[in-house]
C-alpha cells in the first residue's frame, strides 16, 4: 500500500446559502482544493453526501459534480455512510491512490440543506437510524442521542452542566474560524439556559445544520514537493450495529474504539502522540463518548477532561479547534472533509489565534449515525 | 496493484419481494456469496444502492447490512451512481483489496423497489438525471431516453423494429436464468404490439424494476485455490455530463467508450477477445449505444449486430447471456452486480442451457443514468 498524502485543501464557509445550488457549494469548495494543489485536473473524483437525492432530487453527484467543476470522462462516485460520509469518501479515495490505479483523487465532502423546511430536514437525518426499528417508533435523531446521554449521566453521576466545556471550547474556536457557522462566544450560563431541544439536549448540546463543502486533492506521497508535506499515515473504519438499542453498552462507541485502534496500530502511535483531535461533536455526549472509545479518557470519565480544561487550545489534547460540529456547523455529509481540511490547516500551522502551537499529528473522527459507522484517521507533518 | 479475484457469487431472484424487508433481500445474496466462497467473514463491506433512502427511509447501508448479516465491527460503506451503483461498489471494494489495507470484500448490490406506488419510483429514478435542467421541465428518466432513441432513428434510419432481436435475445436467454424476473418467450409482433411508453419506447424496450440483490467475495488471486479461478484484468470507470443535452453528440456514450478502452488496455485485450459481453439494456437504445461506443460496431451501425444475430448465444458476441435487463430485470442499484455474477457464471461454465460454449473472457458494463456514469470491468478465466 503506497503512502499518500494530501496536496490541497479547500472549504466553503457554513451558512444557510439560499443563493448558492448545491453544484455551486461543492464547486466552491473543490475549485479551492484544486487551486491549493496547484493542479487543474485529477484522475477520480469521490464525494462524499447523505441528503441530496432526499432534499434536492439529485442522485448520482459523482457524474454531477465531475461535470460541474469541467472534469467529465474522469472517474466519479458519490459514497454515502450518513453523516460520515465525507470520511468515507476520503478513505475511498485513499484505497484508490494506495493501489496504484489512481495518481490523483479530489474528494468533496458536501451537503446542501437548508433549502426545505425543518421537518423534511429532520426525517431526511433520521434515514441514518433503523428505519425498521427505531424510526418506525416515532424516535428522531436528537432523540436517540438523547436517550444516550440520559443514561450516561444516570449511569456515571454527571449533570447536565459538566458537558458545558464541550460547547464553550467550541463556540470559543470558532469564533476565529472565517469558514464556522456560528460566531458567538458562550459561558456555562448561557448554555445552560438554551432551548431544550430532547431532554437533555439543549439547543447548545446540538450542531447546527447548514450547507457547505469541503475538500481535498490527494496523490502519492512521493510526487509532494510542497512544504510541509501531509501524510495520511492511519485510515481505518469500523461499524456497529445500526440500531442503539441492539448494542450490550450503549454507551461506548465500539467502532470508535475498534477504528481508532487500528489507526494508532497503522501509525505506530499512542493517544498522547496526537496533537489535536478533529472529533464528532454532533451532540456534546457525543464528544464524550469518542474521547473515552479512542483512549483519552475512562470510561464514564471523558467529561472531566472538559472540566479539567484539557481540551482547550492551551491544552493537552485540543478537541474541534476551529469549532467542531457544534459551532463551526455540521452540514453532515460534508462534515468528514471539513475535519481533514481543519487538521491540514493545523498540521500546515494556518490556524492564526486557534493554532495548535506545535502541531504535528492531528487525528479526524468522523461517526455515521448513532456510532453505526466510524472512520478514524491521523495525518501527520512530514516536514 | 495486486491482482483481485472473485471467490464466491450470490444472488436472489429478482422480483416483487412484498414478504422480505431490504434487510433480508441483500441478506440472501451476502450469505449465498459468503457461502459459495467458504468464508464466514469479510474484512470489508462495500454496498451499492441508490433508492434505499428515497423508498425505503433508510441510509447508511454498510453499516445497516453489516449488522443483519453479521459482520458488525467491520468496515462497511455505501456507494452510489444511480444505476450504475453496484458496478461502483464492486470497483470500490476492488481498489480497497488491490490497495492490500483489505484482505477480502463482500459487495452487495441491492435495490428494493416495489413497496411503493410507482409514481414514486418513477419520480426517484429521475434523480438519476439532472434535477436542476432535466427533471425541472417534467422530463422522466425514461423519456430522456425516448428522446435520445428517436434522434438515432432519424439520424440513422432505423425503423423500431430493427430493435427488436436484442428485446427477444433478452426474453430468450431469460427462460433459463431461475433468478430472472421474466419468463416470457417474445418475438418480433409482441414486440411491435407492446404497449407505449414513452414514443418510441414501448414496454418491449424497456427493464422491468424489481427488488432483488446480488454480491460476490473478492480476495487477492494468490490466494485464491478454487478452480477455475475468476480473475479480475480490467476495471475502469468514465463519467459523461450528467444532462443529456449537454453533450456535443447525444447519440454517443463518451463514458463507455472511455471505460471501456481503459479496459482493454488494462486487460491487454481488444473486442474481440471478449467471449460474451453483459451489457446494461435498461433501454433497447442502450443497449445499441453500448456496443457501439466499445468497438462492437461503428457509430448508427450497432441495429446491425441484433438483426445479423450475432448477439445470441451462437452469434460471436452474445449479450444479455442470463436475460439482461430486460428480461432478468433492473433492481437498480443491484444491476452492476447482477451482471458480475453472470460474468462469473459464464465463465465457470454454470449456465446450462444459456452457456456460452468456451467462455474464457467476460466483459460487463454497467451505467449510471444517461450516460453519466459507465463503468466497464473485464473477467478472464485463469484456469
Amino acid at each position: 500500500m503506497r503512502q499518500v498524502a494530501i496536496l490541497g485543501i479547500g472549504q466553503t464557509k457554513i451558512d444557510e446559502h439560499w443563493n448558492k445550488s448545491l453544484r455551486e457549494v461543492g464547486g466552491e469548495a473543490a475549485f479551492a482544493a484544486m487551486q491549493d494543489a496547484g493542479v487543474e485536473k485529477v484522475d477520480s473524483l469521490f464525494v462524499g453526501n447523505m441528503l441530496s437525492s432526499m432534499i434536492s432530487g439529485q442522485n448520482q453527484l459523482g457524474a454531477f459534480f465531475s461535470d460541474w467543476i469541467g472534469l467529465w470522462k474522469q472517474e466519479a462516485v458519490k459514497i454515502e455512510a450518513a453523516c460520515g460520509s465525507g470520511a468515507a469518501a476520503f478513505r475511498s479515495a485513499l484505497m484508490a491512490v494506495a493501489s496504484g490505479d489512481v495518481e490523483s483523487a479530489l474528494v468533496v465532502g458536501v451537503e446542501k440543506m437548508t433549502d426545505k423546511a425543518g421537518r423534511d430536514v429532520t426525517a431526511s437525518l433520521a434515514t441514518a437510524a433503523d428505519a425498521d426499528y427505531e424510526v418506525e417508533q416515532g424516535v428522531t435523531f436528537v432523540g436517540i442521542n438523547a436517550l444516550v446521554m440520559r443514561r450516561y449521566m444516570h449511569e456515571f453521576g454527571w449533570k447536565h452542566e459538566d458537558f458545558a466545556p464541550f460547547s464553550i471550547n467550541s463556540h470559543a474556536n470558532a469564533m476565529h474560524n472565517p469558514y464556522a457557522r456560528l460566531h458567538e462566544n458562550i459561558n456555562v450560563e448561557k448554555y445552560e439556559r438554551s432551548a431544550m431541544v430532547a431532554t437533555p439536549i439543549n439547543l447548545m448540546d446540538a450542531s447546527p445544520i447548514g450547507d457547505g463543502a469541503a475538500a481535498a486533492v490527494i496523490v502519492p506521497a512521493e510526487k509532494v514537493m510542497r512544504k510541509p508535506r501531509i501524510l495520511v499515515v492511519a485510515s481505518a473504519s469500523a461499524t456497529d450495529t445500526i440500531a442503539v438499542h441492539s448494542r450490550k453498552d450503549p454507551l461506548f462507541l465500539q467502532a470508535a474504539y475498534l477504528s481508532s485502534r487500528r489507526a494508532y496500530e497503522m501509525a505506530g502511535m499512542a493517544p498522547a502522540d496526537i496533537d489535536l483531535f478533529e472529533l464528532h461533536d454532533a451532540f456534546s455526549i457525543m464528544a464524550v463518548l469518542s474521547l473515552e472509545a479512542c483512549g483519552f479518557a475512562e470510561r464514564g470519565q471523558g467529561v472531566r477532561l472538559g472540566l479539567d480544561n484539557r481540551i482547550s487550545l492551551q491544552g493537552d489534547l485540543p478537541v474541534c479547534t476551529r469549532g467542531g460540529l457544534k459551532a463551526r456547523g455540521h452540514p453532515v455529509g460534508a462534515t468528514g472533509m471539513y475535519q481533514i481540511v481543519e487538521v491540514v490547516q493545523q498540521l500546515r500551522g494556518e490556524c492564526g489565534r486557534t493554532q495548535v502551537s506545535g502541531a504535528k499529528i492531528g487525528m479526524a473522527q468522523n461517526i455515521g449515525g448513532s456510532g453505526a459507522t466510524i472512520l478514524t484517521h491521523i495525518l501527520r507533518n512530514d516536514g
